[in-house]
């Protein structure tokens, strides 16, 4: 795994392909405006498995559409089938109004979930023969998911070394060292447009709930870089 | 990774919950007999991910039936998006009429795809409190896929233990290092009925097509392991 923030390219002279987890959310729109600045051909996978709502998808879009891409997939995964989660089941609450990171891990963590992803992301960067795959994940603003630390992330990466033919996809975790605030100074600086943006657990009519994990770092984290947050909260 | 091949349960006492990846095939169906008389409780979990045909979901079907599961999830993931693999793009063509494993990977590989298979299977163990998985791959009588490898196995099976809060699955592979006919005999030992199976990559109006790779291993299994094949080639 590489998080070589804010450093430039070592490892090869000219950057190829690269796939890019796009989940439409403020981290994973970041990754890809730094995909870009780092030269890179990004090709984003969206991946839709059995959220509860759809603003995020809709936000890829938009993203994608801003930032640009050489490609944009969506792809379907049924997660909701399995249950077990608040984010793909309506009958598991979002929990309001908490301090994130505390008690645990909440009911938000969708099980396996970034393993899924990055299987996905590995087998269509196998496909567009892209040795580089970048994905959000942030280990210190967070929630507590076990899947967003950086040794669950080496540990992938060596197995999807061994269970390709092309040898698997160099892992970039950008921003999985870095807080809310310092992720949207850099993303600010790149130029991302952050209203387009969705990173609610549980919108009320378009509007983010301002009362999740989620809602809570992310007004935060504007609040911390000293950036205006274009975000309209319902509460 | 456990293989543990023939050998009785040794590290818990009463084996609970399993996760069974059922393809339909011959050597799916093998581990999910296999599962069964070590007294698990087996999830059965087919995956639909792009196949051309649908031979082997309903064989599956067929199979968690006739040997018995206490829950059995079909699940989409349309790996057939990203194309690169005889098995789920039809213009590539399934290699007919040739030694396999001989001239490296043939095109019948899909990318990542035991990688996204486990994934799944992780998170619905973690959802179920599974805390065994069992795969069926096999890397003595294969077609030379990188993911059906111990060491990509061991790779994953890390990987799912960091990336969960259950901390992972033990992943058992108990065909990995046998021979199709020591296959074939172990389960026709456990009363599987091979009818029921199906593992053609390219089945011609609903009979085995005898020239894939897939058919030319079972043929030759079923010969070496002296049990009548009951199954019908076209070819």
């Amino acid at each position: 795994m590489t998080n070589d923030p804010k450093t430039s390219m070592q490892d090869h002279d000219r950057p190829g392909r690269a796939v890019v987890l796009l989940s439409g959310g403020l981290d994973s729109s970041t990754v890809l405006a730094i995909v870009r600045a780092r030269g890179y051909e990004p090709w984003a996978l969206t991946v839709r498995y059995g959220q509860r709502h759809t603003e995020e998808l809709e936000a890829a879009r938009r993203v994608a559409q801003s930032i640009g891409v050489a490609g944009h997939e969506e792809i379907d995964v049924g997660l909701g089938r399995f249950g077990g989660s608040a984010l793909t089941a309506a009958d598991i609450p979002v929990p309001k109004d908490r301090e994130p990171g505390e008690g645990g891990v909440p009911p938000t963590y969708v099980p396996g979930r970034n393993t899924v992803l990055l299987a996905l992301a590995l087998a269509w960067a196998e496909v567009l023969g892209a040795e580089d795959l970048f994905i959000g994940v942030n280990s210190i603003d967070y929630s507590g998911y076990p899947d967003c630390r950086p040794e669950f992330i080496e540990a992938f990466e060596r197995a999807g070394r061994l269970g390709t033919v092309a040898g698997g996809a160099r892992i970039h975790a950008p921003l999985i060292e870095l807080t809310k605030g310092e992720i949207i100074r850099w993303g600010t600086d790149l130029g991302v447009d952050y209203a387009l943006t969705s990173s609610c657990y549980d919108p009320v009519a378009g509007a983010a709930c301002g009362r999740c994990d989620a809602c809570i770092l992310r007004r935060r984290g504007f609040q911390s870089a000293g950036v205006v947050d274009p975000t309209t909260y319902a509460g």
